[in-house]
């Protein structure tokens, strides 16, 4: 077996080898062998409309035989203009520039560069420190990493990147002002507060996953935090940079997560759901502002330089384009709520009161199970136990794909999963626990 | 125009906006107006097979509707396993890994990473530093731009990074030594000797672009520079990481760059023409030593962390795998030999001699002319008369898509390009550099 895989302690596979994957149809994918699994996790938090969707394949053949790439310097097309107006279109207010890249990880590397550089550019180079929250996670690239919360991704490279300034988090689950996420207005934004004002001065910007820190064990905090932050970075001159990679296109509910705050960042990344999980596109909106600070004659050097090659790849282009006018013709977002509020209704109808359940939380297409040994005492499991990792066995076996985060059971299903297919989901879920834990 | 475009100073739209391109077909480009241009420099040194290349659509097109994508941790698929082998069956000897990336930049990040890490995991965590080249390239994302030496991509961005340690490098342009690039055994070579002896202790590795620096002003050097790296690194205990992401899958006449100095490196970087400039893909291949540094149970926290949502995307790897048909079936390097050698002549015979001419340059299908205002007095073309941009807007007009590097004119086209068509390209190449010079 040659091939290494992402995410994984390879010598797993001895006892676990890897699934070979033949097809995918809607929801569901199939192996060699036959065997169906729902795709519960959106292979990764990408899909949106189920594999092999007939309008994103249709998009992609077509553009396949007339343009399938060109260099994006100097060079515009068809998928790419329509995808930047779709966006826009979409964007909270401010938001007027596209950047393309291929993947989150290169959008927050355009974004952070791209911030610093406008500072530079408008005479403060001083301004090239970001803040980010505890238990964030941005992408494993070096600069994603030196704004990286999780050290289990950052920590064993810690010498390769440049750390940035890590403020504790709004969390929760572990709130410590005793409140609930419904309704609270973030006092604990004070945190943030306080390292802007004690670092204004070499700030460029700070970056955060706007409601929900996806990698990060699935904590969520209330809109009013953001909300804080838009004031607290407009008073101190830096840039608000949302991360939307994983919460963006509907996952928390509404078409970004920063609408839920009324707000609109400085920089908008995106990524993941915006072909609907078909290929590697991401992009990062901007403001004028940003955009104007580059924006000189070719002699003053002031150009903003970060290119790969495959910057705006028609193909992706195309995917992305099919997935939003799918949001459009089929008003996806409105049509999503009942299915959302039955997806929170069936996990908590069965995990609510189970034994090992401390936390159920939901944002959105986002229901997260926490599983502790003893919740009522606040002891989780021993991590060596493998607790998720067994259950995530467990459902294999029963027919969906619930790869685990740590003890976390979690939904992020493709949106057109159906509510026959949520409640089967959830019933394997349960069963899957109690397969493990009893 | 809500675009922004890489590698691009926007205010230059003003006076020449981009050209909006329709579509492909073998190696020309078309616009909307229907103007065709030879894609002399494969979009950016990606197409190998042509645009619309039947094969490579063919292949696409068919996993499109089997399986466009799913999470790649703990999941295998078909193409995967296929371009996995493939890749092993044609690299340099001792490559027997293959981890996944979507784009170059990345590709580096993962092998600067898994080279640390691996030292790490061994008991040396001191072994955390990389010896570059100067004026080489290896991407924008921020790890990538720590083993830049091209300043121009890195120096903006100085604060968002650790830079690691430069060494003077090969350069048969400018050799100190006065010597002839052919049949030079690469006394240059003793600077890098001297670095890894200077840094010996923490080194994890060298990182190079072998045989030709690309983005570096297609900068060239000979092979014994490598096979003296490969030994010097051995010796020492420390990686050799081949960027072939520009150079690898032919462009320099092997399959791989480091062929030509019958050496294998301990990593090898891979992108570009994978998917022959159909879909964003990279890989990284290193050794059973270097996997072997992260194989331990699960409990010992060893696994190599660095993942992207869309990693192994299997369309992407269809087109590899489609890619790799085509070199196989076609014989593609015995075939191209003669064309190279065609390319050469045709660019030598109208520009040696030129009066502008200070330098051509070839190895494998890229060559490279550079001019300068004054050649027998070394001077070049002061930078703010965008020389070289001007020549390539003339070559626009005449149906070229010959986007110069500084004041270099360049040739790199896909592998399909007929003897006449290579004509036709040097003389818009000739008549272009007149219509701006004289």
């Amino acid at each position: 077996m040659p091939i290494w895989h992402p995410c994984t302690q390879m010598k797993d596979h001895e006892s676990y080898p890897p699934v070979f994957m033949d097809r995918g149809q809607g929801i569901y994918l199939y192996d060699r062998e036959g065997n169906a699994y729902i795709d519960a996790i959106s292979s990764w938090w990408v899909n949106l409309f189920g594999h092999a969707n007939p309008r994103i394949v249709r998009a992609v053949t077509e553009q396949l035989t007339r343009l399938e790439h060109v260099i994006f310097a100097d060079v515009t097309h068809a998928p790419a203009e329509e995808l930047a107006a779709r966006l826009l279109a979409i964007a909270t207010e401010g938001l007027t520039r596209v950047f393309f890249a291929d993947n989150g990880s290169c959008a927050v590397e355009a974004a952070l560069k791209m911030s610093h550089a406008s500072w530079r550019n408008l005479g403060h180079p001083e301004k090239c420190r970001f803040l980010f929250l505890a238990n964030g996670y941005h992408g494993e690239t070096s600069g994603a990493l030196g704004v990286c919360g999780d050290r289990l991704y950052a920590a064993p490279f810690a010498p390769l990147f440049v750390e940035q300034i890590e403020v504790s988090g709004p969390d929760c689950f572990n709130c410590p002002y005793g409140r609930v996420r419904e309704g609270c207005d973030a006092p604990c934004f004070g945190a943030m507060q306080e390292a802007i004002d004690a670092h204004k001065d070499v700030l460029s910007g700070v970056i955060v996953e706007p409601l929900v820190q996806c990698a990060g064990n699935f904590r969520m905090y209330p809109p009013a935090y953001l909300a804080k932050l838009r004031q607290a970075t407009t008073e101190a001159g830096i840039h608000f940079i949302a991360d939307e990679i994983a919460v963006g296109f509907g996952r928390t509910g509404t078409m970004f997560a920063c609408e839920q705050a009324g707000v609109s960042p400085d920089f908008m990344c995106l990524s993941k759901g915006i072909t609907s999980g078909t290929l590697p596109l991401s992009v990062v909106l901007t403001t004028d502002a940003v955009f104007d600070a580059f924006y000189h004659d070719y002699v003053e050097d002031k150009a903003f330089l970060h290119s790969h090659s495959y910057t705006g790849n028609p193909l992706a282009c195309a995917a992305a384009c099919a997935t939003l006018r799918i949001f459009e013709e089929d008003d996806v977002i409105a049509a999503n709520r009942a299915k959302i509020d039955y997806l929170h209704t069936a996990v908590r109808e069965r995990f609510a009161g189970y034994r090992h359940t401390v936390d159920i939380r939901s944002t959105g297409w986002i229901t997260a199970v926490e599983l502790y040994a003893d919740p009522e005492r606040r002891i989780p499991f021993d991590w060596k136990a493998r607790t998720g990792f067994r259950i995530y066995q467990e459902a294999k076996k029963r027919g969906a794909w619930l790869r685990n985060l740590c003890d976390i059971v979690y939904f992020m299903p493709p949106y057109v999963i159906t509510l026959e297919e949520i409640d089967k989901l959830a019933d394997i879920a349960l069963d899957s626990v109690k397969a493990v834990l009893g």
